[in-house]
């Protein structure tokens, strides 16, 4: 039998409950440590009783992802108000929270969910649902991207760049949990500066992408982020570059 | 029994023999598809045979893993000779050969291995494994790269870009084979350009940053993958730059 407290919370409740208390404990630890005894006993249930809403770990990990890949998707959403490169970064400083607060979960959680338990249950398919979150969270990136852009239908070349910029925020992140050696804000705006960094390679071949940079960069105040990355790259380049060769390139 | 043929291929021999059917196997479809009665009729030998060789589907994929990060990481060798541009260059077709070469095999691997099969045997630490090995060929990436910048104790933000960079080069690899859309030469051509784009970006803020791209550009040949960029990038930047304010950043 539960206490009179237990009894009050109602299922769903008490499943919401120990979502939060997993994913509280799991911006502390990685998942793979966290054992079922410490989340019941940090939400003051018995182990049986964690059992009883979730019937394993790897269930109740599972439904914390959901919730945390929900958040962090929402937390890309922004309004499609003044200039791309302020809007990106704010975007970026929303992650970086994200990032911050989830710590080892979100580690866990991009490098394929937790180790398989040993002597655990075996979790069938657990790579395959980590994954697909995952990947909706990407897409949720993507699609906001090139909301932003105002490109509904959006060539191969671009879609790999906003693809492969997706993932090198990932790392990033990743690489900044591992000793947080460079301050958090140089690499939200470094990322940024990334974005436009790798519309502008293939830009300078392709005038698909050419006129992406060009709308990028059209609303863009000089010293707004992107303004400013521009001027100072400028400043870095050879003083008279020569004529260049037509690159290697079957378009 | 065997035939006499089988008998005189020795346990090592053998075992190679059934790498190097599954790596081909796996180079057209996905490992999760492959099943070791396929694997065994292609090398010509018995299902039971097999799992002499290998105790199951997850050891043999684990060897062949093996194999092919090996084989990755041995494409990543060159002679430190002549302009950085080119050496990546010349490494970057080489990783899109292998990429190529092996197709689902590589794309089953990236994405954290094969999924768990339905009612097989439960592989404990697989996910584990998996990532060990891909890490050590992105540590492998990672060293060469330093090795041909000549920096033996790399800053933080260096790091952290060669890192991203070979995280970069992973998913457009991995984006590339999902429809082959845009030819692989412009990519691996676009991969060393985002190198020293993403060196380019932190080097407008960051003096350390800035060394390693003069050191990058010093010996490059203005007509090189990396001049031929700047004078394009150039190209693409407003007339005359406004004077920039200093970047929110605490160094």
């Amino acid at each position: 039998m539960t206490t009179g407290v237990r009894r009050r919370m109602g299922v769903e409740e008490r499943r919401q409950q120990l979502i939060g208390v997993a994913l509280e404990l799991f911006s502390h630890r990685s998942p793979d440590d966290v054992s079922i005894d410490e989340i019941a006993a940090a939400a003051g249930i018995s182990r049986p009783l964690v059992y009883h809403y979730f019937p394993g770990k790897q269930s109740l990990y599972e439904a914390a992802l959901r919730r945390a890949a929900d958040e962090l998707a929402a937390r890309f959403e922004e309004e499609q108000e003044g200039p791309l490169g302020g809007r990106l970064l704010r975007v970026m400083s929303r992650f970086f929270d994200f990032v911050d607060e989830h710590g080892p979960g979100f580690s866990a959680l991009m490098r394929g969910g937790p180790a398989v338990p040993a002597g655990g249950a075996c979790p069938i398919g657990t790579a395959t649902t980590t994954n697909a979150m995952i990947d909706e969270v990407r897409q949720a990136a993507y699609e906001q991207i090139l909301a932003h852009l105002g490109i509904t239908d959006p060539p191969a070349r671009l879609r790999l760049v906003v693809r492969s910029w997706v993932s090198l925020a990932e790392t990033t992140a990743l690489l900044w949990l591992d000793g947080r050696e460079v301050p958090r804000a140089e690499l939200e705006l470094q990322l940024v500066h990334d974005f436009v960094a790798l519309v502008a390679v293939p830009a300078a071949y392709d005038d698909g992408m050419a006129g992406v940079l060009a709308r990028i960069l059209a609303d863009e105040p000089a010293d707004g982020p992107f303004g400013e990355l521009v001027g100072r790259l400028v400043a870095l380049a050879p003083p008279q570059p020569p004529p260049v060769r037509v690159p290697q390139q079957r378009t």
